[in-house]
């Protein structure tokens, strides 16, 4: 296998963009990670995205953003594993490159959340990531789902829900400095516990919003990278997936996240690393519950200590792992099928020291979690400056 | 890049299959292919599929698959590029082994057309596969769409409506003597010139039909290969992917692949073989037009003359190129995200000598072609045998 190195990176602002298409968005993220990485037509496109088809009657996006960038002819095509698309797409990338078979390859994240012209709502959309049968038949939306788990949780934990919060207010703290972000208002606790509630106990600023946006990063062979001289390098050191069962009630354990066990300790025996050597890590922090679930799996807090790991201010920049440095899902937004190639890109600005305000300081080794559904695909990548 | 090799193949009949779910589906036809390579798990599963999202409200499809086989815990994710789906699979397979990260790789194809539980019609999500705001909003249907190529090319080369008819005469013949085709009766000439009209110029016969199917391979590193005693070996010699535009107005020519063309040339370089060392070549016949473009574009006929070869008898089994050699997308069936993986199947039981009555004698290269859209994606693949 070759080595994968990040050469550049594009992203659009999150929010309710009624005035930009599906593919106006991606062409402006691949458009910006483009010109950053000095190339012009990559080999390949990977494009992730959930519910263009559902949403806007929009399939085939492959070709579809191709032809948006003017690229014909080369290849492309989409994946999908519900929230899971962005990081499942960048591992497409990865092994294009890996393989030996492309030198340069494009990957986009794009979602757009909040057209509806197709008839389906965008609920009804994202209870796609959940089973039909077992789940969705039953009436329950993919919020629901959520706080079946954070109920359950702290029931056998016994945690109160105000300890959840510190999540949320990291989360808008490091939005605020990010111009990129949806949200740029920072919260205190008191927001947080006065919030309205969305399904018990799951509130508002437990949820990460519904949104649209663009996500984009430029991968090349290490041959490549090193002839465009104005890179700082960043490598690929890990590109691990693994996968649960969809339904809840089907899993070994509903509240401890078996796929991002799996996922994070393969991630870390690719790269030769344990957990205590990561610098940052973008936690996929849809539901705060599912920050905590995936910090206690990727075994940086035992079982029920995800939350205290938060509250001892070790979340925060400066803290033991900083996480969510952008703003994370809750504030720099989640548009769901773009939301693994933004985490990439937050790593990649972190690695390279443009982080401005929301800098990690000395930042070496990055770590990006995306996770589909409630847990059922679970996405780790690894990367660190060369 | 390391060598890959089918190892297994599985599929279900193909029909309107209303006692089946879609994970039954898939089940069925990866249980085959595992029995038939003699593994039990593999490493990791790629599906395709176009419609389950907009049909039957099921997405994330790879981790609901594994889930149905009992494969907790591996890589599973899906991929969509419309009618291509199932080749971009495949591909996904090939660059997982070939990159050297996974020793072996379940790729399945599934759809299930005939459910349409979430509200949406089949005709709505086949035309997400074009130009929803040039196209479809326009009130374009899919078959509308390759109406106006088949019209087009007809004017252009002053070529009557029943030369297209030896193309489905063909289909039929080979479709009657395979098990799993969803039509075994043979026609006549004069049924295709009096079938019902569709869109004209294309009638009932030019057309594939709406079904339900799934299939499966097993994809290996030579390594493993070689220590599975009972395999007969089919290489995979080359992998391609082209795209177009999506919208027939912005194609350069609409009556040439483009697509097709680059990607079956790279293929050939990528083998070391003209395509005249093609044994057979399942070609994408959603529509007779398809079939008549392909061939062309393929280098198979100059332009304008892809129906002469078919009017000559050299499709046939025993002719110069054997095409749909199992019953092709008309009458094996066009399960849409399942017909790129049921091309393979097939181009591996012909050079495996397991075809039957269809078998093409001497066949050690064969080709599988799976087109998107009107044109958008083409994915070719060459297999040998080893």
């Amino acid at each position: 296998m070759r080595d994968v190195w990040v050469i550049g990176i594009g992203q659009t602002p999150i929010g309710e963009l009624w005035d930009k298409s599906l593919q106006d968005l991606a062409v402006e993220a691949l458009g910006a990670a483009c010109l950053d990485a000095g190339v012009e037509k990559p080999d390949a496109l990977y494009v992730s995205n959930m519910l263009a088809g559902q949403l806007i009657g929009q399939k085939h996006l492959g070709a579809f953003i191709a032809q948006g960038m003017g690229w014909t002819g080369i290849e492309a095509s989409a994946v999908e594993a519900a929230c899971a698309s962005g990081g499942v797409a960048f591992q497409a990338g990865v092994r294009a490159v890996a393989s030996g078979l492309m030198d340069t390859v494009a990957v986009c994240g794009v979602e757009k959340m909040t057209d509806e012209t197709s008839g389906r709502t965008v609920t009804a959309g994202l209870a796609t990531a959940a089973d039909a049968d077992y789940e969705v038949d039953q009436g329950v939306t993919f919020v629901a789902l959520n706080a079946l788990m954070m109920k359950r949780y702290m029931h056998e934990y016994g945690v109160p829900h105000r300890v959840f919060g510190e999540f949320s207010v990291n989360a808008h703290a490091n939005g605020a400095a990010n111009p990129n972000a949806m949200f740029r208002q920072p919260i205190s606790v008191d927001t947080y516990l006065n919030a309205p509630m969305i399904a018990p106990p799951i509130n508002l600023f437990d949820s990460s919003p519904i949104c649209d946006g663009a996500a984009a990063v430029i991968l090349a062979s290490r041959e490549v990278a090193e002839n465009l001289s104005q890179v700082v390098p960043v490598r690929v050191l890990a590109d691990s997936t693994a996968t649960d069962c969809l339904s809840l009630h089907a899993r070994r354990n509903p509240i401890f996240l078996d796929a991002a066990r799996a996922s994070a300790f393969r991630a870390y025996e690719q790269a030769g690393i344990g957990p205590e050597e990561v610098d940052l890590f973008e936690v996929h922090d849809a539901f705060t519950i599912m920050s905590t679930l995936s910090l206690e799996a990727s075994g940086f807090a035992e079982p029920g200590q995800g939350t205290a790991l938060a509250a001892e201010g070790e979340i925060r920049i400066g803290g033991r792992l900083p996480i969510c440095t952008m703003g994370g899902l809750k504030a720099r937004g989640h548009p769901v099928g773009a939301t693994g190639v933004y985490e990439i890109v937050d790593v990649v600005t972190q690695l390279r020291g443009q982080a401005g305000a929301n800098q990690v300081p000395d930042a070496t080794i990055g770590m990006a979690q995306n996770i589909g559904g409630t847990g059922a695909t679970v996405v780790t990548h690894i990367l660190a400056l060369e």
